[in-house]
């Protein structure tokens, strides 16, 4: 059975590569999930999962001719309860749709994401991490419950609405992060939290990047509990500066820290700020400046385009690395040399607090062949050297088919088999993104 | 083969049962256990991890003959990180070895379970909560990463010292909380943080439990983040009051909460401990009073205390259902008027911010044989009603073998089928303290 099925399903937005797909359906509700699941199983085809596409990892990408289910149309937002500060939506609902619906409410839903126009259920599928995660914790830290369809079509709900769970194995945390290969998540209840009343910006220059690296240190090690903690460089951000047509507040320093403390008292948000400031010209910061709100909205608003002013301009290769805390910089210094020495121009920023590089890789002037060709080779030895300081492949990104590689490369034997046991476990038959993550 | 084993190991401390064990090791290091692990699969019995019998579900009785493996000889805390916040310990390491270690630190662990003796070992395997579990989260939520050893004798890190991590199934929140039965957790690394500059603690008074409803959730709702939030009537306490011959600060109320807040500014602290005063006045307190320092202290010596006085007088039957945090005051109410209904004295105390009921039954003039029948029907409608309402028969002690029955009437069986295929995945022999939690 074929049919007609647009491009924006079958072409991988990374590499232009054209797969193939059998079938496309977009469920309106829980029925039409286990039916179409139904009707997967019955031509033994693989189901994708997808959300909006804003990926990039191929996760969504159909190489085995899929059968294809689009959750847009499930995009309801179902109970506000202020009762147990819970937000129950629909898979499909898209992360601005549920921002909008908190805008003029005193509670908030904590994950920052890159990409707002993502969906929840995507979101949960690859554990999003995102700017906020430093204080309220990523995707996972943030889901009180889901709704998910099992391979077999039986409906299960793990996690709810009660805080503490010691009652038998933790199966949403497992199903968090699973990139549809363990099952479909339909609806999800999201822990809302009282938004916290002020914040304040920072923006923190430095020399050379392994200057930030004890600043960084202090700021963690310190009793202030900031709420963002980017780090970029003026080169870095002046794609973004181009792409809006905007300009950096002046600071001194070619390599940057942007620090966000929130809270519910003014004064202490000030006293706390004031503390990163001291400790950072006390540490190698050679400027510190306190941003007004709109020099801060101005800021983060440059931050957040940086990625999407560098995918405007060129073919771009995007890491999402993870390395211990205190690797952060050192490994920054060595991925960049490693690219410098292939011929490969680099862009790196990223979440400082956690470790997450985001480090991007751009085509420039290079032919396809030339690009395709030092890029495999680059890559292999860059995600050798993450793995050689306890670093992950993925922070925040998934694995998705791109990945897959480098994360066999990165656990042990024993481990990826347990991967594949858990895979067994729950789609014996691999008719859930079949192929995506791990190989059977 | 048989071998003289202490009753310590035999026999079950909440019921008096005797069971049998086939053989007792105290292994020294990894490959102890991965050797005696061998020896049990050798001799086709279940293996049962100990870490130090403070656990109430007899999740370490020894029902069906099997080897038992006590922890108590790897207790070493191994590396105390202070650039990534991370103290690495064996499993057999006592929880007030980690609290004394770090003492003198600026750094802390925050969970705070009741029982401070037990092995963190333990705590990982029942995702032990207590009284911090409000701010800090869960025992899960302070793990950064495992050293487990699986039932075919290989050995897996899982998590680690990112902080970040969308590398594949998130395996170590499966192994935490699966009371050894798909793991033997064998080294951990734990979560720090930086230690609170101030703490605070008030006591707020009640006429009748069902007033408290409302302020438990103006304070969830509010700004203010309290870093305990309990609840226990008067008539409780006094237990605590007698074992410890120390009173009780003078208020106005038989109901009672106790909440601490911390933080950094003094100031800050002050004012978010006046805003809870406030808004528990306003909505339906008697009496509210601010402690001083050893005010504090004795009224959270009082608190902790409750559960060990209870017990130190009767034979008792400890309850740790949770429930959805707006159904808390309601639900207590319900299994108040079941237990006195049945003759059964009891006392409700609890973490009134997770909606985590301690409920304690005590024995009292009862006959065992009037006790054990009154017990285990009362039990079936108890777990029934938390069940009518969205709870779960576990917040923080586990299933173990005394609640078994109950999570597989909680559960649908969909559910229970998942859980099966978990336990199958990893242990497929049944050798990891075989049929705890759920039967094969």
């Amino acid at each position: 059975m074929t049919e007609q099925i647009p491009d924006y399903y079958l072409v991988d937005n990374l590499t232009g590569q054209r797969g193939q797909a059998s079938k496309l359906a977009f469920p309106e509700n829980l029925e039409d999930v286990i039916d179409f699941l139904a009707q997967a199983r019955q031509a033994q085809c693989g189901l994708i999962t997808i959300g909006a596409q804003t990926g990039v990892t191929a996760a969504t990408y159909p190489h085995l001719g899929e059968f294809l289910m689009d959750m847009s149309h499930m995009n309801q937002i179902i109970d506000y309860d202020t009762q147990t500060l819970t937000l129950t939506v629909e898979a499909g609902t898209p992360l601005t749709k549920i921002y909008d619906f908190l805008a003029d409410k005193p509670y908030f839903y904590a994950p920052d994401p890159g990409a707002k126009n993502a969906t929840i259920g995507g979101n949960a599928a690859t554990n999003a991490g995102g700017m906020a995660a430093i204080k309220y914790g990523v995707t996972r830290d943030n889901i009180r419950g889901l709704e998910v369809v099992l391979a077999n079509g039986s409906v299960l709900q793990v996690g709810g609405l009660n805080i503490k769970n010691a009652s038998g194995y933790d199966l949403k945390d497992l199903f968090i992060g699973s990139e549809g290969t363990l099952g479909i998540i339909t609806k999800l209840q999201l822990k809302l939290r009282p938004r916290p009343k002020f914040k304040q910006s920072q923006l923190i220059g430095f020399n050379r990047l392994e200057d930030l690296a004890p600043v960084i240190y202090e700021i963690l090690a310190s009793n202030v509990q900031p709420s963002a903690l980017e780090f970029f460089s003026k080169s870095g951000l002046s794609h973004a500066e181009k792409y809006l047509g905007s300009q950096l507040v002046d600071i001194n320093g070619e390599q940057l820290l942007l620090i966000t403390v929130d809270g519910n008292q003014q004064e202490a948000i000030q006293a706390d700020n004031q503390t990163i400031y001291q400790l950072a010209l006390d540490h190698g910061a050679i400027d510190s400046k306190i941003l007004d709100k709109q020099e801060a909205e101005q800021t983060w608003r440059l931050r957040d385009n940086m990625m999407a002013a560098i995918i405007a301009k060129d073919i771009v290769e995007g890491l999402d690395v993870v390395v211990p805390i205190n690797k952060i910089t050192e490994t920054i210094l060595k991925l960049e040399q490693l690219a410098t020495k292939k011929g490969i121009s680099n862009i790196f920023f990223g979440h400082a607090g956690d470790g997450n590089i985001h480090a991007s890789f751009m085509k420039g002037n290079l032919s396809d062949q030339e690009w395709q060709e030092r890029l495999d080779d680059f890559l292999d030895e860059l995600y050798a050297e993450v793995k050689s300081v306890g670093g992950l492949p993925s922070a925040e990104h998934g694995i998705g088919l791109a990945k897959k590689h480098h994360l066999s490369e990165t656990f042990p034997s024993d481990y990826m088999q347990a991967l594949r046991q858990v895979k067994k476990a729950f789609d014996p038959d691999n008719i859930l993104n079949p192929n995506k993550v791990i190989d059977i």
